[in-house]
């Protein structure tokens, strides 16, 4: 389907409105124009905030190419007024896996000097088609995912050009990670089953910063929150948080939903399957469709049917049924409507500053991955404390020197 | 006042019984004894959890000499039962400043092996009156504010020996300053005053590991919490948590209590006393007495008294009245019983095995501020489960497999 | 817009599998068919769930006849469904307030024996257009605004026939206005506008069992939540569960999101206008759309547009801009999907009850408001114990004869 | 041991100046002297709080008689001082329970003109001892316990004066029995084992107005709440509050900590104790001490003894262990300082107002259980707004009219 023009100008405009951050980056980045000549190649979910980073990029005088990073998550509202703004785009929501590649290979064709990656799916493709990083100055990567994938390529000693990590900054992770997958996951298995949260056993996998997000999120709407971890530090938190820690063999018997947020294939596979609660709900908020194995699921159902919108229900021989929400695919993304708003306000108000330093710095850095520089990350931090209402203290003279003495002590 | 040693030994006992992960520690120590012919001297709170911590470092072999790190916080009972067990310990509840010196003083008379320090003052003694670190093969540290003592000391180029930050081990900070702060603080605060939380405006400076146990504390109690932070980024999380953030000048104001927990001198001051909402509660969690400054106090006030044991009223010229609690000293072991027993017990398996690290590699080891070795780390957190009830789940093959491969992305 | 039966059948059959309550007691009006040649006039949201209420009536010998209840809450496939199996539906989403009326008057033409209210419209129009009750046993009302009209039609001595108040039972109040509307307003919210809830300064006005939920879910997602209420006991409770509570004057001030949950006109008026919090989002959950004062609104805003489906942007003379969700009719319905399905499993099965109750009683009974009799109450708490996982203690005959005794006290 | 006037006058200062609402009825009383002529015996638990009562009533002209209502709840430095203001005091902390009767006995011999009961002990005294009620205008009681007495006195037609229920006033219940019983018994148990709450499963015996408050309190520390109750109502309210429900058959197999708030006996016994997770703790805060079964416990168990204050073990033959807090009697009072101050203040402020409406009206009153008039209800919350710093909204001539009229519904 086409998408509107009108419709998509005014979901950039809504969400223009409530990004400060970003914003006020556009306005200097028009001023100092630091892409002038210089062509980005983004694969990021195609909705209306990404767009506005789009823009923010073009104002600073690059030549935008964008492509979807899920074919499931694009908005072709969004898609048509960005490209009513001259930035070149390749996504279509639903499209085939086929058109995802071409879309990916196309941003290739000609070369970017600069690549915003999300998944490293674009950077993947780089290193399987190239022998060397030609004019490429540098990448940029916020996911877990995606970092993973490029620390595997570094320690291989395949890394072919810098890479800025974006998911680790404290501005990114903290709460991109953390608020906006909590508030848009359970956002999306509300959307997608109009079922209540309070009273259900809601497993979550993974206590990282996502898993921290939707368990706190979960308990916020009532229910009871079962945690699976392979690490025992996470582990003992989640429990002194208060939620249940138990392998995914005990929690599937009693799961009333269970949420994948590890980064990792095969979180919930045939072995739990074996055992599901009749009626359990699997979603997935981890950037690749492998944490709930759809596979074992084919293998294992006698009977498969799509019940609503973004669900599936998988029968089993012995009468129950399991419930796959989005194809297992990020559930906030395709069953809702992605991050909040402000907070991607704040990951590309991240994103645009490591784009404007690869731009001036990349061709002279290794092929390293690179954290975001602490002052950028700080920068941000500082730009956001009005829009959220926050007043700081100062340190005093005496604070800053107390941190520097040791002879004082117990008086 | 004389201790118990009859009810010392209970309380030791009922310490010990919720110490499983420092028990099985203790009766490895016995079996290996590495610290045959060493002397540690430990400067702690001496209370029932730091006597078991004694005793089994005693059972490794070790002369273990004690001394207190605070002098409101000794529990003579507990004393009067590790000196029975042949401890040498220096404590008394509510000794004076000059006593509480000697008893440092007396713990380097005869040179220690190893230190165990809680705040750093030890240490700081040492560097004071010593030219050369002589047979010390290093010191542990627990508090923030010990640790930032020694990178003082480090960054001056004035360290001796090596000195393991105990405080930055995930299993202490993550554990100790958050959860063990926080009960125990609100525990204190209830105990001195009898006063409801819920409904109250709690006012909590810092927004650290400490500083979010105590607020998410209060919270539970239905207090509104408000937080002061100087760090951007810690003040936006704090936002997102649902606290308000506000400078201390406006803070202040609306206070009914305020908690400080930042490490740093005249967190609370002349200015936040001239506008003090009336009959507001000032309480200190963090390790010195220099967070509320009780200097400005008394300058500031006209009238001065105790009203209950550890709150004393400070009359301002225009009527309104502050309510110091415990002196501005550490609220939770003041007016408490400290760090819950099952808390400590991580933070002292922790000072248990890095003292035995020392023991073994301080000699090799450069003047430094070295973390606790990972696996030490690690150690702890795989004997905590079984005890904390905590069922983890175990990584598959093809799941870290999958960590080191970039290759599979969008399928 | 048609709806399409297949859709609807689809969403009709994920209702009814998770509506175990209403689906036994479906079972066994099949089985006893108490309204065997009786209409029932019900006018409700027509969605899915409504729709298995419906077909459950009818499965108890009903003939049913179906009108919306407000506008802007049908969902055509649900029409579409329940139409193909045989009940008579007024209902098109988005309709005009005449085509409404014409619903509701239709309803009145052939002469119902029971009525089902929602607001009580239907019953306003009875007793607008009818001398005496005719056939009518009597009618069932499931919301508070709907139990205020009638408490005031009996006041008057105008009330022409018993209605039993669905909306006080304790399995109706207790969860649908609490849990249902609490998530569901949120959702609502969140879809609307897809901006972040932590962080906010969320107002709730009102803190009865609608308010309490919806505040209680607006914090689980991270707000600042800040109560105004007319009640004293019920603005301390709030305040005691953590809330701040100011009056509107003040809290619109700092608003970022208002929630109207009292069941009352002008929440939010041209007093409130005047210093409104520039951006500021203004919600309704509460049952008509005169909460919030939008002929207040339309006088003082000098621009007026639709920026978002559900979002309607004022802009003040001044430059400060509001925006109204959901033309500020119930946001839970307009924007999402109503309450969740248990929730309405439990209203629902207390509505068919009562219904049932009218059809065998209501002629003899007095025209008066009835609370729902007692054991059909109880009856559908213990059906939903095992649907909620819910394992029940049983009182010992100890404890039984303790209750009854007052001699034994302190031994 | 005796008490200090001292001490005792500076924690009565410190009482008031935290009671406010019950220090303007004082002043009150002082003026209009309805007490004049009149005896007032209370049994309470004789701490600074009450003591504040007794005086506020002798201020307004009673001769006030106290006694003890508990044998280990007395504050013996708030009876010295309460003794040297004039009011007639049979209370010592750790009385037998001889002595607890004869304070009782005393209390009767010389007629009291009003009774203030906490228990209804004093009241069944009554009733055992005599045929008519004399010059007895009326009796007050506080506790659930007490009115369940009243109530079976009733019942059985043996009432013999009029006895107003404080304890179902709403500015009683709603605080006193949520937050003062909440805050109060998790500082007993802290207390009493310096253990940490997060991360145990904590189990809370009943849903009732203590019974949330002690699980939303043990939540806000960090536990795993299981939830026990009879009553399916409760039960599913307490599972969308997020609790896991269960009988206590299966809930003492897990449980680290039990609290009883119940009013009931034998919550805990036999069929528990068999099966109870060895070393968990067993505490009360039901008014008696008949909810934990210690006569099973003593039966079962091969050895007893106790291991610190407040806390005894229980050995069974099998080697588990169970600790009893306070003998099973009241938690919070035996191991902390029972309720808040600010909670009393409410408390008291109703037992005054009750006090001095029976003293007008309690002659011409049948012998029935009479609810606090909800004037005198309204008037204290009224007077708590502000010490609670409560800013409350009016409704608009327009909202009342609203609320009368049944016209007006969808426009």
């Amino acid at each position: 389907m086409t998408g509107s023009v009108d419709v998509g100008q005014l979901k950039l405009g809504w969400a223009r409105a409530h990004m400060p951050v970003l914003e006020a980056i556009r306005a200097r980045l028009a001023d100092e124009r630091p892409f002038d000549g210089l062509t980005i190649s983004a694969v990021l979910h195609v909705e209306a905030k990404t767009c506005v980073l789009a823009l923010a990029l073009q104002a600073g005088g690059a030549t935008v190419r964008l492509a979807a990073s899920n074919p499931l998550t694009t908005d072709d509202d969004a898609v048509a007024a960005v490209r009513a703004g001259g930035v070149e785009t390749h996504a279509v929501r639903g499209e085939s896996l086929d058109a995802y590649r071409a879309g990916l290979s196309t941003l290739l064709e000609r070369e970017p000097d600069v690549i915003i990656d999300d998944g490293a799916d674009l950077v993947a493709l780089v290193h399987e088609r190239r022998r060397d990083r030609g004019r490429l100055r540098g990448s940029t990567e916020e996911t877990t995912t995606g970092v993973t994938r490029l620390r595997a390529l570094e320690k291989a000693g395949r890394l072919m050009f810098p890479a800025v990590d974006v998911n680790d900054a404290m501005m990114k992770h903290l709460f991109d990670n953390r608020y906006g997958t909590g508030q848009s996951t359970v956002e999306g298995i509300v959307n997608a089953t109009n079922l209540l949260i309070a009273g259900k056993v809601a497993v979550v996998a993974g206590y990282g910063w996502c898993g921290r997000g939707v368990a706190a999120r979960l308990r916020g709407l009532g229910a009871e929150v079962v945690v699976t971890e392979v690490d025992p530090v996470r582990a003992i938190e989640a429990r002194m948080d208060g939620f249940v820690v138990r392998p995914m063999r005990e929690a599937a018997r009693v799961a009333d939903l269970i949420v994948t947020v590890t980064g990792r294939p095969g979180v919930v596979r045939a072995e739990h399957f074996a055992v599901l609660k009749d009626g359990c709900l699997l979603a997935n908020s981890g950037h690749f469709d492998v944490e709930v194995s759809t596979a074992d699921l084919a293998k294992m159902a006698s009977a498969h049917r799509t019940v609503r919108p973004n669900v599936e229900e998988y029968r089993f021989p012995d009468g129950r049924r399991a419930y796959l929400l989005a194809e297992g695919r990020l559930v906030n993304l395709a069953a809702a409507q992605g991050h909040p708003v402000e907070i991607m306000d704040l990951s590309f108000a991240l994103q645009a500053l490591s784009a404007e330093y690869l731009a001036k710095h990349g061709s002279a850095l290794a092929p390293k991955v690179y954290p975001v520089p602490p002052e950028l990350d700080l920068a941000v931090a500082r730009a956001a404390l009005a829009p959220f209402g926050v007043g700081l203290d100062e340190a005093t003279g005496e604070q800053l020197k107390y941190a520097d003495a040791w002879q004082s002590g117990t008086q």
